[in-house]
């Protein structure tokens, strides 16, 4: 894929999946980072049944963990070196039920700024044949300085 | 505490609690169930260091889990017996850093209907001596009727 | 244009054009309609002094008003003959000044429903030599059947 | 009134009251700033037809225009005098049709920040002998300093 937008810190893949590392809830859920271009990051969740609603489907909590740290990451990799990166606050569309065997959120800076970037996410549910839109989020995110 | 709505099913707190049993996010993640009043639903999270981001605070993605599910209860709590509860959308604003021992979600319908209700959720965090506003959501919730 | 959505009355355009032009504040502010394919609409607001807020730029409500009509008839473009459109709920970020000579809304459905239909829509502000996205919207819409 | 907020400026009512003054959309709305204490600020908008949507409610457009700035000014009534306060994005909640003689926007900051600010916006519908709420609002608004 490529990206339209130019990263400030060569290493920005390092410095997300570093991050991405030290969130536990990743872990605690079974998500994984797939992809990390500038602006633009993907992650995987396959489906558990210990992450589910009262019908069986994915909570649509765990629907906004994934797409928020998506939306979190593609700003995150659009950041100087020194910077870490905030929610402020984000909104989510529930399309359809968040059914099949894989998800995968896919987060995207639509304008990034010195301190605020607003992103927006789809999160994508896979089975066997089928790959449907089940989300859409709206997020904005800030940029903290270290020195700040 | 007094609640202003009247509920449509007399047994709408059963009803409430059996759902929120089949929620196997809730067991994941170590949420209860607090209270249950028509219209006003609270579920508490002890802090786990399973479910943080890499700050070490709660992801917002958890937040909104509780949040989304104490609007989704509040609204289910007015609803008639044969119905079923559904998150459309919500947006939550994240005001200081998930940070504390214990955190409590209050979700509170403020406009019932007969298909789409309005709810509102403010989750608190609380550690020895303090309570603080953390976030708030606003969510619009629908009522699927079983003979639909 | 073509449109990935099949229409269910064929006079959705017709429809649409009527009940814009019943929407007294589309007059007062200027705003015309400018183009209606199923699923999809778009509105046009030439700059104007009187729209202002303090800075000189277009009050984001302004904005907010043409953005969710334009979303309100992409919907209804999309519903039976005997049905009204309510926006239920929306959220815009604003990504820029709303600076520029005119003003496009796009509204696009990306998931109609027996009743419930959500849709986004994309401001672009030009100027003689530039067009810049300046804004963007999530909105919740709702079919309102004359029967019911 | 009384507020739970100490301004940073003494001048607040002022500032707040110059400002609403140069939105032009005000006037052409017919909108009036009603009250100002710090970190609150009602907005009045008598009811017009030709502010309209195709019901003949006042378009949720133009609710969103009152809120918005309701929200705005009570954040800018907390902030140094040399900051202007920048809307970043709101979400409306649509409670019932905006009809009435006399519509209020009352809008209330929630969390006051060094840049950042989050308000809420409640939208209330008069006509001879009812108050109702017919809109909620949550809003990110940002403090951009004339020094930076």
């Amino acid at each position: 894929m490529a990206s339209q937008f130019e990263p400030r810190d060569p290493d920005f893949k390092a410095r997300v999946a570093q991050s991405f590392a030290q969130q536990s809830i990743m872990q605690t859920i079974g998500a994984s980072l797939l992809d990390v271009i500038p602006g633009q990051v993907e992650i995987e969740l396959p489906f558990d049944q210990r992450l589910t609603q009262q019908d069986g489907f994915i909570h649509a909590g765990v629907s906004a963990t994934i797409m928020d740290s998506a939306c979190g990451y593609a700003a995150l990799s659009l950041m100087p070196e020194n910077a870490r990166v905030l929610s402020i606050e984000f909104k989510i569309n529930l399309l359809a039920p968040a059914a099949g065997d894989r998800f995968v959120a896919v987060g995207k800076v639509i304008k990034p700024g010195r301190s605020v970037f607003v992103a927006e996410a789809q999160l994508f549910a896979s089975s066997r044949d089928s790959r449907k839109l089940v989300a859409t989020m709206g997020a904005t995110l800030m940029a903290v300085i270290a020195d700040d």
